[in-house]
């Protein structure tokens, strides 16, 4: 069991983050914002598949008008990324957004920066401050003889929050998204000891699907290990969808959260004598996040097949063309390969 | 950078693992290892893929009598992995493995064991101590109130390790996978803590690709972040070769060993104004495991675009249908979207 980092409550929206609340799943929109009806309708296909909190781009007074229109047609806390223009920023909390995430590196004029900051007050709405390495003052982003990036990225860090706190502001979430695996783990670590404010997590820049998985699984996994992170985003070049599903694997993995049952199966090798690819894929596509989030263990052989699969709930360890079907530790029966997977889940729904 | 645990090196034929070695990469095979002919083409595939030590599982004679005819034809480094059998632990060696893999839990008569290790001394080749938490005796797979499922799996080990050393024989590696990865990791960090063997990573029954990749991410991830690991498998139920590429992408992604450029991209949003994904995608099937091992930085925007671009060795930050292609730092020129690829791969290769 992970045993979590303590950290302040913030709400964005009917979502608590931090304080003990789950660990919970955000992504953000590829569109336009502006282009209210393709924005709606990818934030709607996105908490289908389990996004608690979506992030839309603001970039303009146009997308920051969006903001009402897409408020009213989706259920999920809806956060404004503004870079550069502090006019979006407050226009976005004008227009009902439900947490503002902003980037101190590029917007750090003390009294926009203010203005910001009591429009959030006033409708008690958090603020992200949302740093990457890339943004930077010149000095934050180089290692020197005395400090590594990571360390002169947490001293910056709590630079800003000591300015939000100076103004008694205190809903603050906080990501420090560095350029690679290595000094992202390492910031955030660092911040984790010098502050109680709760940690979006994200590895930025991290490529396309399979790369980009690995390195967010990675930095992400590592400190949710660790007991760091209070909400997450996998940020992929691919479809938000995939940064979904893959958020969800992440905290499954560790038992953070769970979505449906766990599958564990073994890779396979010579001493397989079943099909057990295809039957894993025919259960994994068969059960749904409604069945019981409960472990079941699919397994080629004998060898780490029975131990593994009593751990679980169910499972089942093949022999040549038949295997045995267990439950809580207790053989039930013996079953023909081409049953598996209606026989496991009949016991899952039993 | 990651500061690597201190080992003793071990010698798995050619290949050097641990003692400062990079780590290397390791998979096994899904055919039948008696099926001669199609278990020397997986080996070759694997190995052309970036695989560097291969595993078989010697099920029977047949199995260990084929060790000899596959090692002719192969280069890389061969493994046997054997249950419950020590005959044909015995015959593996003595038909050229390059290391044997036992699992104690299951090879456990002294005399036995007593035999492998005196041939496997003879013979000067090393011996995997294989722990699967599965295939521990009942009390060792158990929480109970006083010590965690990790605490006793690494007593396990230390009680294996003994036994090995009283043998006068110390060209161990280690692997400890427990049934999920919180207990895997624990269980890595613990051993590390107590002797200085080599070990090999990996988690066990992870389960098909994306979540099988996601899980082995965190895991091996973590333990390398910390330093530990001296070789890796990701264990998936899916294709070996998934298994090498994922390998691969995760000892990159923590500088640990470079393959060809390492691409990095931004998620996009609302921001981006050229198609990044297909870009990216075409970029990186168009590089190669030759070209210069450099970060490149193929960015959407020019929010972070230029920061991180500027890290990279070379990179370029899109702007509406263009963009600027950076090399060490300093733009270079505006480029058109459609020559992007063109354009990166001609700096590349300069």
């Amino acid at each position: 069991m992970i045993s979590r980092r303590r950290t302040r409550q913030v709400r964005v929206g009917g979502l608590k983050v931090g304080g003990g609340a789950p660990v919970s799943i955000q992504s953000m929109t590829k569109t336009k914002t502006s282009d209210v009806a393709r924005t709606i309708r990818e934030i709607n296909v996105l908490e289908e598949a389990g996004c608690e909190i979506v992030r839309v781009a603001v970039r303009d007074a146009s997308d920051a008008e969006s903001i009402k229109k897409i408020k009213h047609r989706i259920r999920i806390p809806l956060v404004a990324d503004i870079h550069f223009h502090h006019r979006l920023a407050l226009k976005a909390i004008e227009n009902g957004a439900d947490k503002i995430r902003i980037n101190p590196g590029n917007i750090s004029k003390p009294d926009e920066l203010s203005r910001i900051v009591k429009a959030a007050k006033a409708r008690r709405i958090p603020i992200r401050i949302g740093l990457n390495s890339g943004s930077l003052p010149r000095e934050g982003r180089e290692s020197t003889v005395h400090s590594s990036q990571s360390t002169r990225f947490v001293s910056y860090a709590l630079r800003y929050i000591k300015t939000f706190e100076e103004m008694d502001f205190r809903d603050i979430i906080i990501s420090l998204k560095a350029s690679d695996v290595v000094s992202t783990v390492e910031a955030y670590r660092g911040l984790a000891k010098a502050c109680d404010y709760p940690f979006h997590l994200g590895v930025t820049a991290s490529g396309l699907s399979k790369g980009g998985t690995i390195k967010s699984a990675i930095g992400i996994g590592a400190l949710l290990l660790d007991g760091i992170g209070d909400t997450i985003r996998v940020s992929l070049t691919s479809s938000s969808l995939e940064e979904v599903s893959a958020a969800r694997h992440i905290l499954s993995a560790l038992g953070l959260r769970k979505f449906g049952p766990e599958i564990i199966a073994c890779p396979t090798c010579g001493r397989c004598g079943v099909n057990l690819v295809d039957i894993v894929k025919e259960f994994e596509a068969r059960v749904t996040p409604k069945d019981p989030a409960v472990k079941v263990a699919i397994m080629g052989c004998e060898v780490n097949g029975p131990g593994e699969a009593r751990d679980a709930r169910i499972g089942i360890a093949a022999g040549k063309g038949c295997g045995v079907i267990f439950r809580n530790g207790k053989i039930l029966r013996k079953v023909r390969e081409k049953d598996f997977v209606k026989e496991l889940l009949k016991e899952l729904r039993r």
